[in-house]
């Protein structure tokens, strides 16, 4: 069986049109954001979406629960598609929706879209007070269930904090390095190579507002930073989350960045000039071009197997080890659990 | 393994000491209550109550969600809880969350209590229209996923409509044949042998206003009815559904009759004279006293295979065949699906 291609990232507009491309580019599991403001009511129906799509293109895509799908998906020529949530109010005030999320099928969850959330501090606040008592207790329990800590729009000392209170590593699913390319949404080496030491991963996203030049960011000026970053974290901890918006309504980014929360409009990354999303890069289209990204990475001298991890292979890894209970607390026998330190 | 005992029909104030009644008893897997006319969040909130128990008390209780879950609850000596639900409340309108209350673990609906629901007729109301137009799109998703329908507190006619539509067999899981105790709730023959030609389950319900003489009623009367129903339904549709309301506080029957639904108050089974829980007959005091039954049917001629069956080997047969999506639509191969015809 090859190494997996897997992108741990995406909100697209989701169609048959999408679903094809996924095939297409041979991508066999993606983390799909789910829900970003929605309630937990909200977000079960977003699933019960979900749930029609799996119905209806069944040779296509498959609900993915544990790493070992991602491997079925391959025997049958389909997708995985993994849930995430990239804000916690799909859990409201209630710890108990963690597990049932979980349940639910949810892998990831972000302890902070943009703002403050009822856990920790997002990385446009002008504070960061780091984790909060409920956030402490909700970290705890995602370690208890499964349900992996994504701390990609979070700031800087809730990052840190998170990733010293978590019994188990956690992810950057979708940002890059801020040494490259200095925005909000970015990372400080501190963190990433706090990330890295325990076991943690990062997910390089093609969002353009995160690259350098944005849409207009060369393949090698990408895979480059790509190859000084597994200098910094070890080439293992390192994956794709694409940050694919494709198809969507610029009412959609609204959403994102503005929710309910004000009644003025926050353009984010944006601006008023250039409220919507961005285009891709040209060699970043969509799911097709996973291709490009891997004969960047062989361009400036990365091996077969690294590009293979980087590809996929890494996420199968931290998939395998993070989506259920800790080995310890099941009667069978389960996979091995603990912070890994870095290779490199 | 010896053939297990299960009760398809429970609703206690849940407590250690109840569980551990369930152990002194025998009890190897039990259908519990977990929502009457709570909305879809407010059955989640029971769920996550129950996932907190399944917590604190690992050494006595375990979640099921499969049949298989029963065998290995007997080898483990706990007991595998299976919810249900004995209203649709907890699917709102939406079709879509039957699915997602399936991946909750929820096994068993009624289509109705005592009332009109969106999907059929409930037995205490005075005109029966037999199932709804959504009532019989839920049918179809509910043998799609295996949801079984469960039909104790419906109507005549709307239950002969839900033996018709339903490609998978139904149940009703705690009530009695009305030509012994003719009460609202308890079933005429015509559907008690129809239910059992479609490959349906009774569960016997020990709950006294379903009872000959109430709380008074004998064992030898209950097991001497209970062969009777043998005769007429054959003796592998039939099991034990309780219908134990332990250590409830009268308020909490005064919700299941009224809900939310009337300003006035609703006796339901009881009257204002006695509005509150009856007692139980002196040999059914909690799950300790299954071996009482188990007697009384030995009493009555019947042989240690068929009390077997009785006691819960019938309801592991159905459980095998209808907790799950029918074999058809799995790639794996899985248990055989199909409507039985009774065999006696």
């Amino acid at each position: 069986m090859p190494s997996p291609c897997i992108d741990c990232l995406q909100y697209a507009n989701w169609s048959e049109k999408v679903f094809q491309q996924m095939r297409a580019g041979g991508v066999d599991a993606v983390h799909v954001t789910i829900t970003y403001h929605e309630t937990f009511r909200e977000t079960v129906a977003n699933i019960a979406t979900w749930n029609r799509y799996f119905e209806q293109f069944p040779d296509l895509i498959m609900h993915g629960r544990e790493a070992t799908d991602i491997r079925r998906a391959q025997e049958t020529g389909r997708t995985a598609i993994f849930f995430g949530s990239q804000n916690p109010s799909c859990m409201e005030d209630d710890i108990g929706l963690v597990e049932v999320l979980h349940t639910l099928g949810l892998r990831f969850m972000q302890l902070t879209y943009n703002n403050q959330s009822l856990l920790a501090t997002g990385c446009y606040e002008a504070e960061d007070t780091g984790l909060t008592r409920m956030g402490r207790a909700v970290v705890a329990e995602m370690n208890r269930v499964g349900l992996v800590i994504d701390m990609s729009h979070s700031s800087e000392r809730s990052t840190l904090e998170a990733i010293e209170a978590s019994t188990r590593p956690i992810t950057i699913t979708h940002a890059n390095p801020a040494n490259w390319h200095p925005a909000l949404r970015n990372k400080s080496d501190a963190v990433l190579k706090s990330l890295a030491e325990s076991g943690g991963m990062l997910g390089f996203s093609l969002y353009p507002h995160h690259l350098a030049n944005g849409s207009e960011c060369s393949l090698e000026d990408f895979c480059a930073m790509v190859a000084r970053t597994a200098d910094l974290m070890g080439v293992d901890r390192l994956g794709i989350g694409s940050d694919l918006c494709q198809d969507q309504h610029d009412s959609v980014v609204s959403w994102m960045r503005n929710g309910r929360w004000t009644k003025n409009t926050d353009h984010g990354e944006g601006s008023a000039a250039m409220a919507g999303f961005p285009p891709q890069p040209q060699w970043f289209r969509d799911n097709r071009d996973f291709s490009n990204i891997a004969e960047g990475l062989a361009d400036v001298g990365m091996s077969q197997s690294e590009i293979d991890g980087i590809l996929g292979g890494n996420w199968l890894d931290f998939f395998t080890d993070n989506f259920a209970a800790p080995a310890a607390s099941e009667p069978e026998a389960g996979p091995v659990f603990g912070k890994r330190s870095a290779t490199a």
